[in-house]
């Protein structure tokens, strides 16, 4: 019975392996089965090599901001080198020697389920005694637009992973990756970088704001963005790729960047358990689906939120909560349930300038029916900010419930916000009323100070 | 009767002017009387031009450790510029008319309690028809060593105002004071900086890890400290300062400077009123003095933090609370009555690494009788952090109190730490439990996965 595990987990993303992390110390045997690296898209292909070529970036517009210092021109070579570091030259040997330590059964191979409780791996079928855990993740989606297939573009996996930086480069789309990666690949040599955005603005998903002081950041870099526009047709000739677009002008690049957004991946075997392929799996708060009780599915595949940490975060859940359904102890306790979800989960966009927000806009606020008031502040006048850089440009917004003078919602647009979020996170996850908020005092001089403005601003 | 008002405010520091403006808004008339600069020590002879000094030495470090940048040599005579420029070439004038703006009576001169509601300004007598506020701060102490006064020793003002940066520099003290200016003078030119420290360790207050951190970061600087030494005698001759440590042996430099700790300003009348001379005036948590029901005190002069932040927060519920009773209005809400300081002061120290801390440290809740667990987390395992830097070092400590599953206090040393800590400060403030903590997802790849990892090692 070597095959049979108390639970099979597909996909060792950062997502699946804290499953298995969590499931393992629950006392369980846990085989996860991954196609390509451990460690995931996150670690090779997202996060991790766009932050080690976006971190030279940012720093180097922060020192621009500083009086009395000069930074040089960024040495590609060496940050193409740091990426190259930072995911480890795409070995997991690492994750799998840490996967096989917990100890859990690490299978290369792809997984697709096949009927209850069953999995195969290239033909070998392995049996999962309490659940079978579904963390495979998304892939980039490729609309369908003529030629553009064909024309080999770049996803976030080339982006990420580039060798030789294209001089000319067309981006299409305007979210997070699309920010992310034009400003990186602007700064490192992609000096003609066209954003071509179906929309009217960045970042459809932020706060209206915060979305318009990106686009005039990178429009000030020298990024072309062409909004309202979509691009009708792709040729790839030789070396160059021509785009033509909808106001019926043409670009031309050596690359197109496709940073249109997310799809689940197809094929995992769904139609065996009598669930649409290719769609997220709906589960209830501890991970589980609501059509089997024991199939589990975990970040991207269950479309909660696509972000790396609340995968994680639903994974920890969701291998606790299985090691204690399968040990027959209570599986109710405050850290089994998903609540992180329901505020509206945090997330940076690690442009110049950063955009860091959690919980509700506004506008989602107001559509959810809540009785609610906005503050805005222009960080400009915090003293922490403006001792930071000549020039500083940063803009604070909170959304507050008025029936129960909580936070539902902050933003922070500015330089190096990253690290102020969690201060957010937790009075919106906490439900920590304005009133008691007042109490906690900013230190002097901190661009956290934008908190006490922000609240003097409601009126305390 | 133009010499009567509501509300008499004795120095016009942030705190000062902070009673005045919540005073003024809750209708009162007020008089606010300085002897140096509206703004105060904080915005022309600490805080500010501190932070203004340090940021391109902070910044630079940060350069140092990012693979792929290279920061030429600070500008120093462009560093004394932002200085001034931060100083607003140490006038006071935008202060002055913010405060007749208000309106309030900005009168110059310096203040003395002259007898029950009484001060005395030159000769000219105000009254106080509700109260009065003592907000006049603290001084740079000087201990009675031979010669030192003598010497003219630097103490905040001259070096956070230096206009030609000594080659050589003594400094006396391990404290916040000792351990910024001798960071930002040795990085401007200060290269032979010695730090004369009667303790075996800097920074008392903080933990202890953390001013190991600081001590071995100015000590790879190239910065002497020498521990468990006194300096017995001083001399100036010439151009030269000699210092006499009690080791036996001698510092010979350009200059002194002396960041020994803070003394609350003598002379202002407090023995008009029955008070001792030149000691905090013991207040209860709404400012008023337990002496006089008439009588407030804020800011460093209460002592109880001599921390600018603080010192505003007290100023904001002091000018409520005045004006509430003036009025005959409720006086007790949430907001009027000091909670912060109850729970241990957020500070941030603008070394690098920097440290930001707030609550207890494990010793302070020890002596405190609570029952307490600490748990640390090494820094430099957080991707956020190694993404940042080369050679990260950093690490966290949170102590818990076991009865109540709260956090008591939080440590964080490392780069850029600086508005990490606002979490930390909400999280305490507002006591939120361990189990809901846990549902505060820190954003993927910020440093702020620190929170997750500390969470973690504690058993969650």
């Amino acid at each position: 019975m070597a095959d049979v595990f108390d639970v099979i987990v597909m996909g060792a993303g950062p997502v699946g392996e804290n499953v298995v992390d969590r499931a393992v110390r629950g006392g369980l045997s846990v085989a996860v089965i991954e196609a390509e690296l451990a460690g995931g898209e996150c670690s090779y292909w997202a996060c991790v090599p766009s932050k080690a070529l976006l971190r030279p970036v940012d720093l180097a517009g922060e020192v621009e901001r500083a009086p009395g210092l000069t930074v040089e021109p960024i040495d590609v070579p060496a940050v193409l080198a740091r990426r190259d570091w930072a995911v480890n030259d795409y070995s997991d040997s690492g994750q799998a020697r840490w996967l096989e330590s917990l100890p859990s059964t690490y299978i290369r191979g792809r997984a697709r389920l096949a009927g209850e409780r069953k999995v195969d791996v290239g033909g070998r079928v392995l049996t999962a005694r309490h659940a079978v855990v579904v963390a495979t993740g998304s892939l980039a989606a490729i609309p369908p637009i003529p030629g553009l297939a064909e024309a080999k573009p770049w996803t976030n996996r080339e982006a990420t992973g580039v060798k030789k930086v294209p001089g000319r480069l067309i981006v299409l789309g305007g979210g997070v990756v699309a920010c992310e990666m034009s400003q990186a690949l602007h700064a490192l040599g992609a000096t003609e970088t066209t954003m071509v955005v179906r929309g009217h603005r960045l970042l459809e998903r932020c706060d209206g704001f915060a979305a318009t002081m990106v686009a005039d950041a990178l429009v000030a870099r020298g990024i072309d963005i062409r909004f309202g526009t979509r691009i009708e047709r792709v040729e790839r000739t030789g070396g160059e790729v021509v785009a033509h677009l909808s106001d019926g002008t043409t670009l031309t690049a050596d690359e197109i960047l496709v940073a249109a957004g997310r799809t689940i991946g197809a094929d995992i075997g769904l139609e065996t358990v009598g669930l649409p392929d290719a769609r997220p799996i709906e589960v209830d708060d501890s991970m589980r689906s609501v059509a089997h009780d024991w199939l589990y599915a975990v970040g991207d595949a269950n479309g909660r939120a696509l972000l790396t940490h609340m995968g994680k975060y639903q994974a920890r859940l969701c291998g606790d909560v299985i090691a204690a359904r399968a040990n027959r102890r209570p599986d109710d306790l405050p850290s089994m349930r998903d609540q992180a979800d329901r505020y509206g989960p945090p997330q940076v966009i690690f442009t110049d300038p950063q955009v860091a927000a959690v919980g509700l806009t506004e506008e989602a606020a107001r559509e959810r029916g809540l009785n609610v008031r906005s503050v805005e502040y222009d960080m400009s006048g915090i003293t922490g900010a403006y001792l930071s850089a000549e020039n500083y440009i940063g803009r604070a917004k909170a959304v507050v419930d008025e029936d129960r003078k909580v936070l539902l919602g902050v933003t922070f647009a500015g330089p190096a916000v990253a690290d102020m979020l969690h201060s957010a996170t937790i009075a919106i996850t906490a439900e920590v009323p304005l009133d008691k908020l007042w109490h906690a005092v900013p230190s002097f001089p901190t661009v956290s100070e934008v908190w006490l403005r922000l609240l003097e601003t409601y009126g305390l």
